[in-house]
């Protein structure tokens, strides 16, 4: 007895924490990192390109012991059984291409890169498991030039991007007089109290701006209520123990000079605390020589960014200007960091080789952008030729050819001759002008010319606009020869 | 007793595969790829971006009765249980996105995307597990004119990468001709023989460039022995049936208008054959009819592609053009194609939706344009300021600056003040100048300019190039004010 075998038919669905991105957006994308790439290269960055797969031990995610790969990654094994994971960032990668090409590259090799990187983490809203880089990077060269040059290579990439002077700042930072701060405050110790302890308390540095002084002095101390009342643990450190690191975090100045000062009194007994305060000063004097001041480049002691992976200056470069929606101020924020990190090929190599660089964080540099420029508006589409007899679609593709040479997107309706349809289909896809020729207008040697902005615009309206209406045909008729004049004219009057 | 601990050191190696890229390869790649996303864009695709994974049963990767993914794909089991695959092309998510958002969209919906695909197969030379496709389609128009149009669009399409007109031909089958071949030539039989047969006919067919018609006569009856003694088992077909295929096979005229008339005659007793037949005579009618003359658009019968897949008509772009290398040429072939294939979101909804696209191999035609443009030419690098003074970088930083500014590229050495090592690195880096300021140019308030395209050049052939040598000083001294100026006319005299 034959059994009549049910079809499988799989749901249509996008993997979990993953997007689809269409037309406008990516557009917008794309014209930012060809600006952010455009500096990298004006700069002497050459694009370097590393597949998607690293294998798993030259990223360092195998956990000590254990012969699966850590969490965090999206990890296979290959058919000889080795575990390739997916990269999480653009820095692992370029680790394994320095360590493996060490010799034959020029030093200092800089390179830049823009691409996916993929996250095995919780999804969230904004929180995808894929999404772009885009950095730049210094290998091999030691010296705090390198490390100004990053600042001031930063504070252009952002002006490049359209940021204004004045709404965005380069904020600087070393890792070394946090270490230095913790040493001098009896909090060095090696135990898992004490480092713990020293998480609390950075992780409170890095809430000044958002919580004052008396937050953070609560965060070091006993501990914080908020206002919904919920009690977040403090670092409880002894009162002479706050006021030593607040001392330290409220060192920062308005100047980058007077900061300097503070500093080099305040780490006058601790070695490593001065390495960084002569790095700070020689990165403030280069950028200020060049004409990068505080309004573009400022040391600030709050700062706090991957503590175990840079080993000198860290960056962050902070939106300043706020946009209001729904009449409230929003702050944008943080839109990406980096620093130096002199042990990344250590791991290969077993010799440190100095690097520092910098990570744009493309997704929110992108929505920060979308406040300022409106992408997604009406009439980006392409223009429409409407295809109303079967046997005259070759003149319908003549007319979008001719279009098209005079550099504009143009497309023929391709879905059939119901005329209800295709308006709505040039609707649908925000196209600014529908051109129509029926037998009518065929036989007279014409073409009609449909402004679908305007007429978007006239329909919103009605009343008011009646004068500007009959000034402003939406629909209008003209010769076939005047076709491409008569379209670029009705663009140009929507193009502000 | 304490046990020394050696530290694990991974070997710095890029995954079986997989390959690294740099400067002016991506640049390359890049260039070209915008030069065709802008066409795309012209005829009124839109951009889309899917995420690298789909899930592996949207993409049709289980075997029947397995419930682990099919060979080819890198898979990997999510969290929660469900299995996900790198995408292996460009169409299987193309076909799940309209699938999922088959209401909400557009209809016909015209999508180009590109971007990278992974293949988990056996490498080879030249065959990588990524590798970058850059695709345009057409889903819900299910008239000829849509393919006419992907045809014609593939013709742009190779032009706008600079590939000259005569160069190329968009060829142009149908697999309904096929398909009405083999029934009509008793080979429609369903048993495991008979499909074996029908495989082997057509690999013979889509030899006919290579063998002629011998040789494919051979492959169609009892096989074929090559040039080097290896024999190539034939389909077996009797003479009749072998009288019949080559009648079809070499239908092939000049004029496309000669190849349907043959084909309408052949085809008389075939309703599949001659729906085949209608269509080829209306892509060819509307090519022709828009300027798209056999030289650009030619119906080929001997093109076969991916019978399993296509369900129309069926295009390929090859490069006519064949370059000399060491004084033989070259056949490039191949570069690109597609088709029509109205069976691929049935399986999601279990309706048809027609679709037509095609697909450009963008590695190799990539590779037909090195051919004619030497990506990799001395002087693609940045200039390069020498930092001579350590207390003087800011002074560099400032002559760097300046040549941005003047859109140049420019950087400052970083590594050190070794005057040998510098000269070394710029050279490393391709770089077409040098800017040289020691303290005796700083006190007199000049630089000097070091030119390497010519440096390389004399340093060749010293003996033939003495007089032009005197002419063309390849280091010269200039004012501080001159640099910008000095270092573009430097620049203009290697621009061809």
């Amino acid at each position: 007895m034959a059994k009549k075998q049910k079809t499988f038919r799989p749901k249509a669905r996008i993997p979990r924490g993953f997007r689809d991105r269409l037309g406008a957006e990516i557009a917008a994308e794309r014209a930012m990192l060809a600006k952010i790439s455009a500096v990298y290269e004006a700069h002497g960055f050459d694009a370097l390109e590393t597949p998607a797969f690293e294998y798993t031990d030259a990223l360092g995610k195998f956990l000590p012991d254990v012969d699966r790969p850590n969490a965090g990654v999206f990890s296979l094994q290959d058919d000889d059984e080795q575990w390739m994971s997916l990269r999480y960032d653009l820095t692992a990668p370029l680790a394994r291409f320095v360590a493996e090409n060490f010799d034959a590259l020029p030093k200092p090799f800089r390179r830049y890169a823009v691409g996916p990187v993929w996250r095995n983490e919780k999804p969230g809203p904004g929180r995808y498991r894929q999404f772009t880089q885009c950095d730049a990077d210094t290998v091999g060269a030691p010296s705090p030039h390198a490390d100004a040059e990053m600042a001031m290579l930063f504070a252009d990439v952002m002006e490049a991007a359209g940021i204004a002077r004045g709404d965005y700042v380069i904020r600087v930072n070393d890792r070394r007089l946090l270490t230095g701060l913790l040493e001098t405050t009896g909090l060095a110790g090696e135990g898992e109290t004490e480092t713990a302890q020293r998480l609390t308390v950075l992780r409170a540095l890095d809430k000044l701006d958002r919580l004052g002084e008396a937050g953070v002095r609560a965060l070091l101390g006993p501990g914080r209520k908020d206002e919904s009342g919920d009690f977040t643990d403090g670092a409880g450190l002894v009162p002479e123990q706050i006021d030593r690191v607040m001392t330290f975090v409220t060192s920062t100045a308005e100047t980058n000079a007077e900061t300097c000062t503070r500093l080099a009194a305040f780490f006058a007994s601790s070695e490593i605390g001065m390495a960084g305060v002569e790095d700070m000063g020689a990165i403030a004097a280069q950028a200020a020589a060049l004409g990068y001041a505080e309004d573009r480049i400022q040391i600030d002691l709050s700062i706090i960014r991957g503590l175990e992976y840079y080993t000198g200056p860290v960056f962050e470069a902070d939106i300043l200007w706020q946009p209001e929606q729904d009449g409230r101020p929003i702050r944008l924020g943080s839109v990406g960091g980096g620093g130096r990190y002199d042990g990344l090929v250590k791991r290969f190599k077993g010799v440190e080789v100095p690097a520092v660089g910098i990570s744009v964080g493309v997704s929110r540099l992108l929505a920060a952008l979308e406040f300022k420029t409106d992408a997604f508006r009406a009439g980006s589409g392409p223009v429409i030729v409407l295809a109303l007899e079967k046997d005259r679609m070759a003149d319908y593709h003549a007319m979008a050819g001719e279009l098209r040479a005079a550099g504009l997107r143009a497309e023929v309706y391709l879905g059939g001759s119901n005329f209800a349809k295709q308006l709505k289909y040039a609707d649908k896809r925000a196209a600014p002008v529908a051109i129509i020729q029926g037998s009518d207008e065929r036989e007279k040697g014409e073409v009609t010319i449909k402004d679908l902005v305007l007429g978007a615009e006239l329909s919103k309206d009605i009343e008011d606009n009646k004068a500007w209406r009959e000034d402003q045909p939406a629909q209008f008729t003209v010769k076939r020869g005047d076709l491409v004049d008569a379209v670029k004219k009705t663009l140009a009057r929507h193009a502000k």
